[in-house]
């Protein structure tokens, strides 16, 4: 191996075959292998089995809630996600098993009825164009374009989306909005810096009604010792006048269970009051029971010991992938760049421009399927066809390592490829 | 007691102060009462609670239901609800804990994005309109009015919505759909006749996206050794060649959790894939934990047994009020009718025209809070002031037929005094 920048056509050719046959050794495996979605393992869920077995039914504050009622959650679920949240209880929404529903819900009010400040509801308006940064994560940029929102690509960096780009396309008031993952975030597992919370909450924008759509997902799911975290965007917002623009969410879908678990949102009251009046017709109230149990289970077993415990699963997995990356793309020159998270469930890969999708391709040929290139992007589109999100926490290590060295090879490969079509004829 | 309406006025004026004492004693007693939301008793939850010590988490099919995946339900609980709804499998859409939600959901869907035969979606419209059978349930209602839609009264006979008045309507074609709880509705407790399901069915309805809310919240709850049941909806609108029309909605918020329940939808393959397209943006999935967890139990111990133990307990006290209304009402002459339900959660009391914000005016000064009058109709009017919602499941036995005795007092009271205000002075 050296690097490719260096070879000339020749050694690219020898390249290229003994890229082909490592290749076709792992096509002819048969293999079928998943890296497309962030989902945990079945060593994380097993984790959090005693919840299933906890059959506690009266709050704190003495309410059954096997019963109908407290549309805003139960009190002792609120008392613990405001502490996440860092938030009191009268500014915690607890909802359902869904933190995606609670952000498209919040996003469905202003668009419907619009938010307290705005003129008029966001579908009565001529264009709302909704901040991206991009990479970021495909399900958020697909709810604000199921509204037919405009998206607009921000860039990410190392410290959060570019905050010159922000403030400067804020200045137009059909921008209502931003998407924000701010510790360990998807794709990249970037934390945001304290000056980029602090120019979020802020900058001047032209929107009354402005919204910062923060999904804490990853909030306390750390790969090393540093509990990494940002500086409560709630509580900037307020310093700077805006407090309703900061619509922050948590949940426990990798905490507990995917798809089994409790979201919430912390907000102002007045944000709060907006969602249940606005849910309110939806719904008669969420599910209660799994509130209080997942309360009862994480304050048992301590919510740090039981992402501690998530972590000694992940961090090798992590490592799995980012070694076999280091060990066949290190000496190849700079085709390739990637992210090493310290937290989260994603890191990013950057191919060659114009090379994403055809690494894809030879992957899920040879049987290991990826997240699609250009998922984390607006309209599922990267402008330079270079990103590839990686996601190792679900298959066993042994499958991560052989689906980590194929994807290196069809890296090496793809980039090979680009560089002969480069040559003169 | 005799004929109020044989009385003169000295009769009546005697009778009132008789009343006057007894209700003055009632509300010396410092009750606090509550009649006024249909939910499970403390004793009727604890049936189901053997369901929150299962921590099974393999569907059938083999999949891992702690994680994500499966927007439209996991394969056994779509599986169980078909059976409950008369329904395929792929008929068969399995939410969360709110069908209330799922209805939402679908009236959302018709609204924001039109069904596959609408001919725009219905926020294009200038006009929508919605049946409402009335007396019904109001947060039916709330759902159509909170999107802006005419709510139109159609009277409620025994048979189910006056279907003359129905046929109609419906020639309208800004008229989209009906609200139907077909079995032991609500407020009533009346069942569906086959000629009225028939009939809603085959008629021709001017919008061609045309929707049938059904409802049946109560379809397994009955209070008799007699199941009643109706038609299935979807085999009757299919054999009309109108199976989208039907939009067919059951939960277990009265069979095991109320809010702590899994609701589903049974509809046409095509409805089913609506839904599913819609709710794709909106959540990663509904929590399939709860929806196994809730199979698995309801099959182990028969949901008709458990049903039963249900009746059991809500038997005498739907027997103590109607028992009571007899008891003081029957020699008064025609001044309140009642129906007596076979099952559900409801009766409606009938007082004279003009009373009925009064005798519930009067049963709150003396601690007993009823369901607001007015509030089974349309935009919360009831156009003859007469109908009185009563949930007779929550209070122990012993508070109810104190609640019921201080109703009956109230009732003859609103109508000694309106008999009174209409003697010649």
């Amino acid at each position: 191996m050296a690097d490719y920048f260096s070879m000339d056509k020749n050694a690219l050719l020898q390249e290229q075959a003994a890229l082909q046959k490592e290749y076709d050794a792992f096509a002819a495996k048969g293999l079928k292998l998943d890296m497309s979605r962030g989902k945990p393992a079945p060593d994380q869920l097993d984790l959090s089995m005693p919840l299933l077995k906890m059959d506690d039914y009266m709050d704190e504050d003495g309410t059954d809630v096997r019963n109908y009622g407290a549309l805003e959650g139960c009190t002792e679920a609120r008392r613990f996600f405001a502490e996440i949240l860092g938030t009191t209880i009268e500014e915690t929404f607890v909802a359902g098993n869904s933190s995606l529903n609670m952000m498209y819900n919040m996003l469905d009010l202003g668009w419907r009825h619009g938010f307290p400040e705005s003129p008029k509801p966001w579908k009565d308006c001529d264009t709302i164009k909704f901040l991206c940064p991009s990479p970021g994560y495909d399900r958020h940029f697909r709810v604000s374009e199921s509204f037919g929102f405009e998206l607009l690509m921000v860039p990410m960096l190392p410290t959060g989306p570019d905050m010159d780009v922000v403030e400067e396309l804020v200045r137009d008031e059909a921008v209502k909005g931003i998407w924000s993952i701010p510790v360990y975030s998807n794709p990249d597992g970037y934390v945001y810096s304290d000056e980029t919370v602090q120019r979020l909450a802020k900058m001047d924008a032209a929107a009354p009604d402005f919204r910062i759509f923060w999904d804490n997902a990853y909030g306390v799911h750390h790969l090393t010792e540093v509990a990494y975290a940002c500086p409560n965007l709630l509580l900037a917002c307020r310093a700077a006048g805006h407090e309703n623009r900061a619509l922050m969410f948590c949940s426990t879908s990798k905490v507990t269970f995917s798809g089994g678990g409790v979201g919430a949102m912390g907000a102002s009251v007045q944000n709060v009051a907006a969602a249940a009046e606005y849910l309110f017709p939806m719904t008669i109230c969420y599910d209660k029971i799994n509130q209080l149990r997942h309360v009862r289970f994480l304050r048992k077993v301590g919510l740090e010991n039981h992402m501690e415990k998530h972590a000694q699963m992940l961090r090798p997995k992590f490592g799995v992938v980012v070694d076999e990356l280091h060990r066949q793309l290190d000496a190849c020159g700079t085709i390739a760049r990637w992210t090493e998270p310290k937290g989260g469930y994603f890191l990013s890969l950057f191919v060659p421009d114009g090379c994403a999708k055809r690494v894809v391709a030879l992957c899920k040929q040879a049987g290991v399927v990826l997240t699609g290139a250009g998922a984390a992007f607006p309209y599922g589109v990267d402008p330079n066809d270079s990103h590839i999100r990686i996601a190792p926490t679900y298959p066993p290590i042994e499958e991560l390592k052989t689906a980590a060295q194929l994807l290196c090879i069809a890296t090496r490969l793809a980039s090979v490829e680009k560089l002969l079509a480069a040559q003169p004829a």
